[in-house]
């Protein structure tokens, strides 16, 4: 990973600030071959996209994205494969009081401080935009591993988990929060609605399953398949948190419970590893957890300071998602494939 | 991070195995004319050391580190600095019996699923041995970034955790678990006493906290701070979870609880975001927390497969830690220290 | 390098088929507050545009650049700049000989053995209007280094070489092929002429020079400024050779006379060695030449084959330069542009 | 490549300086299961090893590889392959006058002005001693690609050229100048013994042919095979010059007389292109050339500065080879190797 570019050899470099004319990704080291057209892509994007639901953002964006290059009749062909989606819904104006203070937990102050740049116009790079972009690039790596399914769904929001006991993959798509749990999704939407209202924000955890992954992929020591993928899912914006398999609750595991023991198969008797061992996969499902802390932009004012050092005090006006881990599903589901395929490729390389 | 060379300015790859001749570590980019000798290094290694308290594994390695390159009279010279630690007590028939079956939730499985290879010798290069040499790199690591105080400690062993109000930092280097909470330290003692006569292993979590790092360092989108040293500490043997300041807490919180407020200096009024902002560090302290798994290598058996696919149990009689979440804490802040002074340099590259 | 992203620190993706919609760049670690519009890009693209003149292929195209992210108010950001231009003049239809035969000394068939994919419109990503996105790149790049002036001109054209007693800066940008010496200017305008009435074409010899770059850019061993700049140069469509300083002609030289000395200052009293040395510029002016064949896309009929395998022979009638080492001029200086940059910053992370 | 590493999927990170205790390099990347021992890589490096005769210096170096990782009952695993090599001869008294001054031609002058370190033990890293732990490092390259054979020899010697028409491969062997023409082996004979005792030195053409190279090795556009060789050739010391196939003789060709005609197979009537089209292999033989300057470090004396800036001459009194191009042929060999076997690999992640 190097600034903005992911990826060993599936890399994608993506660009794009929220209020410029676009925002893109260009993909590189796709295998040939693969029948891809923007229909491909925009299911994936629709399902990030803001506005659906009065608990998102209220932009109106498409998100409709074009194939620049990379594909011939309808196949990719081995070149970078560039995708380009335009910003519609710009509304600069919006943020004419956020120019001029720094929002509290928002990258608002440390860009500034790096850059010497002060780009207000919705964080600007910084802005959960960028998203898309990873969307769109995850539809492509989702062709390279055919073999694998993908699941993400919220676990947790404000606070409040889901029943693991009424987990159902049917309810993931029936409801605005990619909840397994009817029960849950229903309390989330009044806590949602409540935060709204109140001019405050929640937070949420996502888990992500990977089905289909072989035994093999990754690579040692520092290329492993859960560094990977942690270094993947905490670069999204938000993120505070990754869990592998059991994650934290591991840690207070006794060695005899935590192993999953093996039958002839192989099989496993149970999966606290999350399908990765020593930084290889398993042929389990692969198990990933995140931690994304609620919006910062907020209406409830907060005390914060603006450009000259001056004490003052900030409220949000902005269309702002009051919970922006409902939206990071299809992204954590993105960067699963990213890292996967990238993964994938890699082994090749090195095992044939 | 490619295989295995981590860092992108500051390059560190790493070699060997836990029962080869030796392992080492080759540090690439390192700033010239620092004062640098084996002395700078040998005091990390020893804090990493087995064998000096009964609660790590017995085997016994002096860990004495050779510079063999990249110096000149006492001065980095800008060129690769090659570090070589000779392994001496690899007592390889130790590990007769772990040569016929898999380790459940070691690596054993895994490695022999992707290369074809079976290194049964204590793990060979899946060994915790290897994080000797990110030890070793860390320490020169250290030098490059003299404003940065690093501070690792225990903050929870089998699943018991410190009370944070008995935080005392001179505590931590007086005891055998890098506790900051006596009390804990000796509620710690008994359970690790007990786990390892009952053939068993605890999990815990870490702590680390870097003062001293300005505003500034860390590289939007995907060689973010925060991304960085979450690749970073999931690449550590036995890591399962990673958090940056509140982590999966901050899920639970609301947007105006979460919100580090600013007053004029900058000053933060809280840290909850444990010192990093859109991927760049804030001026605050950076904070990460990470969670290892109870020791695979256990003395109660556990039922596995052998190479052949059929079934049989496993108990691991060499030398283990019953803990290895002990021996992590300088590997943590190892890790800390590499990334801090890679997005240091990368900082300057791009900003001057 | 990786693929289709060039560069350590100052990293350029490029993107974009000879006649898909659109080719770009994306240009990832610019420094931040650097003045920059469409404005710094335009002029340089225009120098490298076909159709200026009836030495170049007649394909029209504007060429016109659109800076879509990375910029604030007229300033770089720090965040990535892309780059696109759309295509205009796509006559496909131009290529439907093509498109059944292998054109000799083409990519045609390697593309198709590696890729099994025949993008026959104008060669598709092989195609030399790739350079038009290194071109745009490299006019970010100068503005990097302002304290370098590069300078790239045509030493050679269809084996007639300038006299460099005769060589007049001023006239470089006097005559159609950047020819420092005006009596070349027209024996090579005849030759070139003859070339393209006889349905054939030539090859030519650029040199660049690039002054004011300071003493200690480089990085050995293998990203030595003279690895880099071969490598980049190589790496430009139709390129078959490149030398440093004296190139080949060092190689008949005996030590003496190679050794370019020294004095106070310093001084040096020769350039023998292109301004580097050991893999770092010695404060000289940096010296690189490059050759590059005659194009391989010729109305005078070649032996071939086609998909199936069946022998053929092929007349290529599209739009050709009939020596592609004219436009290449703008396209060399812009690689001596990106390395140059990419060191800057490389040497700055590493010595401060 | 980056700094001391080579290579994308194949990667080899070099350390080590002509007067420390010892130089190496580690491999990592390498496909698991291959045969592998010292013996496999020692006779490369006997190849390359100084003091075999009289027309190369007289230091006395075994030059004993040890592998100390990355095998295991005589196979590699797939984890870094670290091998060492132990410095002996290291006359570091040898150099005492050199301390003190620059040597003209030399990397004494730049290594001070980029590092402020001024190693004057043998030029410290940018010896040419580095370049036996590329040799080291392309043994096990060659194993990685048995289909190819590798072939590197001498084409002229202070200006001296082979007759192509007595072009004898079995020659190469049988002289201490790998010349495949036995009569200009003779010549340069008497050449090399005049120069050793005027005090001066002669450079070298040396030419590297890789037969049994599939189609399609390469990846466009900026990790072309020929811009990959380009890169590593001239990352060589002394290297100032590099072709590919007809290389600058093909910018005096006309298209038609350029063009490698096709025949059915695919056949290729001619070579001109080197075996490379669009920067991917073509099936034909890869061919690359290399110039290498004279040696720096001659006995005749030469103007220079001294570390105070102040004008004094230098002759170098060390033991040096009165021409480096000789000993280059395995250097040569040895970079041909890596950059096939790293785009063998890539090509295999990408395209399967």
């Amino acid at each position: 990973m190097s600034f903005n570019t992911f990826g060993h050899v599936l890399r994608v470099t993506t660009w794009g600030e929220s209020h410029g004319p676009a925002i893109g990704a260009v993909i590189d080291g796709c295998p040939p071959g693969l029948a891809l057209s923007e229909a491909d892509i925009q299911p994936w994007l629709d399902k990030r996209r803001p506005g659906t639901s009065r608990h998102t953002t209220q932009r109106r964006e498409l998100d409709q994205v074009r194939i620049l290059s990379g594909t011939f009749e309808g196949r990719t062909t081995g070149t970078p494969i560039s995708l380009m989606i335009e910003n519609q819904d710009q509304r600069s104006k919006d943020y004419s009081d956020v120019a001029t203070a720094y929002r509290p937990g928002h990258a608002d102050y440390t860009y500034d401080a790096k850059y010497g740049v002060r780009d207000w116009r919705g964080g600007g790079r910084s802005s959960a935009r960028e998203t898309a972009a990873r969307v769109a690039a995850g539809a492509v790596a989702r062709l390279i591993i055919p073999e694998v399914r993908i699941s993400g769904y919220l676990l947790e929001l404000g606070g409040d988990a889901i029943d693991r006991s009424a987990f159902d993959t049917a309810q993931i798509g029936a409801n605005a929060f990619h909840s397994p749990d009817a029960a849950a999704a229903e309390r989330w939407e009044r806590a949602v609605d409540e935060a709204r209202k109140a001019g405050s924000s929640l937070g949420a955890v996502v888990e992500c399953a990977a089905d289909g992954v072989p035994a093999g992929w990754g690579a040692p020591v520092y290329a492993k398949l859960d560094g990977e993928l942690a270094g993947a899912m905490m670069s999204i914006n938000a993120a505070k948190g990754v869990e592998i398999g059991d994650g934290f609750a591991a840690a207070r595991l006794r060695g005899e419970d935590n192993a999953d023991a093996m039958r002839a198969g192989p099989t496993f008797l149970s999966n606290h590893a999350g399908g990765i061992l020593g930084g290889i996969s398993s042929g389990q499902p692969v198990v990933a957890r995140v931690a994304f802390k609620p919006t910062s932009s907020i209406l409830t004012p907060v005390q914060t300071i603006d450009r000259d050092g001056k004490e003052t005090e900030i409220a949000t006006k902005g269309r702002h998602d009051p919970c922006v881990g409902i939206r990071a599903v299809p992204v954590v589901e993105a960067m699963m494939a990213l890292v996967l395929a990238d993964q994938k490729l890699l082994h090749r390389a090195q095992c044939g």
